[in-house]
């Protein structure tokens, strides 16, 4: 038997039948919780929060206090590897992440040192190694990285810039450049989840936010590829064969057949796709996780409550549904909503 | 037979077997053209280009100097109908569009005024009627609108914000506001293309650029549905029922199957979607419109001829097709790259 407490996250990830689904969400763990807030103040910026073990652990822990949550995800950025290799990453309020240099050629991309996990990310680890004893078991521990195709959309652009079109025009104008940069990424973000692994998380999330920039076959190469190869090294290795691996490519809906052969166990899905049209179509490969609307949010505890019923509905009896929302918790969603989604969740059952 | 020398776009939205398939681009007339800087910087503002017919027809036919276009399209605005509403639309330098209101409440609806599109928007007809003179049959000309969804969303963010979070919230929070300024833009856009239509254009085009915002259900009911009614309405008036109707959902490919029940006479694809996986969902009901990288034409003129080719040969015999871009040309744009792109298409042939 496992060692915690609540195993439904870890049951559905094996496409186990369980009394209801896991529920968490993605951003749990942010900027709609006043005690966020108020500790985001009191460190002064986002990327102390990330750094410091306590307050990252104090941040993880805080959604768990309200809510009956079935896992914890890591306080911690997707940008935390490019700002190890030394790009120099800030955050200002309302604008988003901003790398102090930027990937623009191959002499870019050698300068980047190699990735020491133990040494260059410590704080991550140690944040995980705090957690884990808070948790005593309660529920698992998610940890995660970004994809290598979306991390290196964020070292070439600068910044968040909407479109990514730098990235975008290097898998044209300079494919050889982009290719060297997702390598070393790959390198990078398989040592960085096995060092949280080992650290103590749980599972593993791949956060592929931009893939869905990318044309079909330009996903497979630059971006489905590169994830593929971090889930078969995972996998490969007998220390991490065993913790599952969520993938989530947002907005890459057309690609879904391709996602569920990447040896991933679960599928992140986004608002945007039918849960169960999603279902139909990788079959029973993959655990689901998704995908509410955020802005769902923003009504009612009887909308919410009506709309997790049509999702669970819709879903029927199948094994390997974790509830989510399709993209991360939005800044102003009301406490209460938060509640009455995961209230739902829970006062569901398959059978009825 | 058409008065039209150029006769590739008219037939292929007919479906009908021509030559070489037509080509044109989102944004043909735009920024990435040295001479359209020019205009620009000449005239202040691009309202004022947009509103003083003279420069909206100089502008419209700007890349018909330089490139051998199947088609031209009216330089405007899918935001003039909420200008002309009364909401005060500017445009700043590298900023996007911003509204001096924005619609919050059912009283900001019931206040907009019904558009009077002879009065409100005659510099559109006026443009409309000078470019048709000095196309002089050329090539056929391309009215269009912003969808209902879309325009709405601008209107109640009262900006371009990125994920239109406000206007998603409003679909859940107060349907009934977004209902009813939806139904004030189905009329205002039905007034606003027949009247582009009655002026000269040959085909008209819907913009739905945030479709793919939404849920499928939400597509369905607060984006298509408006959509919907508008080909109805111009279906309906023996004035306008035999001008073809391009829709254009971008990021909204998992809904292909609804839109190819629209009634629009052809589909815009994005650059994310492949073109043959969406002839086979769709079938010979509709003609579609697409997917060029706007990336790749930062690459090289044998890159774009070799995609150009690839793209062709994937889409095979089958008629209805018209080459564009899946999204809006880049600003920084090669001319030369452009150039290309063209003489690739029509250096093809389907039989070859």
């Amino acid at each position: 038997m496992s060692k915690y407490n609540n195993t439904r996250l870890l049951q559905a990830l094996k496409r186990q039948t369980i009394d209801v689904p896991p529920v968490w969400l993605m951003r749990q763990a942010g900027r709609y919780l006043p005690e966020y807030r108020a500790l985001r103040t009191k460190a002064g910026d986002f990327m102390t929060l990330c750094q410091t073990p306590q307050l990252a652990t104090e941040v993880t822990l805080q959604p768990l206090r309200r809510f009956d949550l079935d896992a914890a995800i890591l306080f911690s950025d997707i940008l935390t590897i490019p700002h190890a290799m030394g790009l120099g990453l800030s955050f200002t309020e309302g604008e988003g992440p901003q790398f102090a240099k930027r990937i623009e050629t191959l002499r870019d991309v050698k300068a980047l040192p190699t990735l020491e996990v133990e040494e260059d990310l410590s704080y991550v680890l140690e944040a995980v190694r705090m957690i884990q004893e808070e948790l005593h078991g309660s529920v698992p521990l998610i940890g995660f990285a970004g994809s290598p195709w979306t991390v290196a959309c964020y070292m070439i652009e600068g910044s968040g810039h909407k479109n990514f079109i730098n990235a975008r025009k290097m898998a044209y104008q300079a494919p050889e450049v982009l290719t060297a940069l997702l390598e070393k990424l790959t390198i990078a973000t398989t040592a960085y989840l096995k060092g949280q692994i080992s650290a103590g998380v749980n599972v593993v999330m791949l956060f592929d936010t931009w893939g869905g920039l990318l044309t079909p076959a330009y996903y497979q190469s630059f971006s489905l590829a590169t994830m593929q190869k971090i889930v078969a090294n995972l996998k490969a290795d007998p220390h991490t064969a065993h913790t599952p691996i969520i993938l989530f490519s947002k907005g890459a809906a057309v690609n879904l057949e391709a996602m569920a052969d990447s040896g991933a166990d679960a599928l992140g899905i986004d608002w945007t796709t039918d849960l169960s049209m999603a279902r139909k179509r990788v079959g029973t490969k993959v655990c689901l996780q998704g995908n509410l609307d955020p802005a769902l949010l923003f009504s009612t505890p009887e909308k919410i409550q009506a709309a997790v019923k049509t999702l669970l509905n819709e879903w029927g009896q199948h094994p390997g549904l974790i509830v989510n929302l399709g993209h991360g918790i939005e800044q102003h969603t009301p406490i209460e909503n938060v509640q009455a989604l995961i209230a739902a969740v829970h006062g569901a059952s398959y059978s009825s």
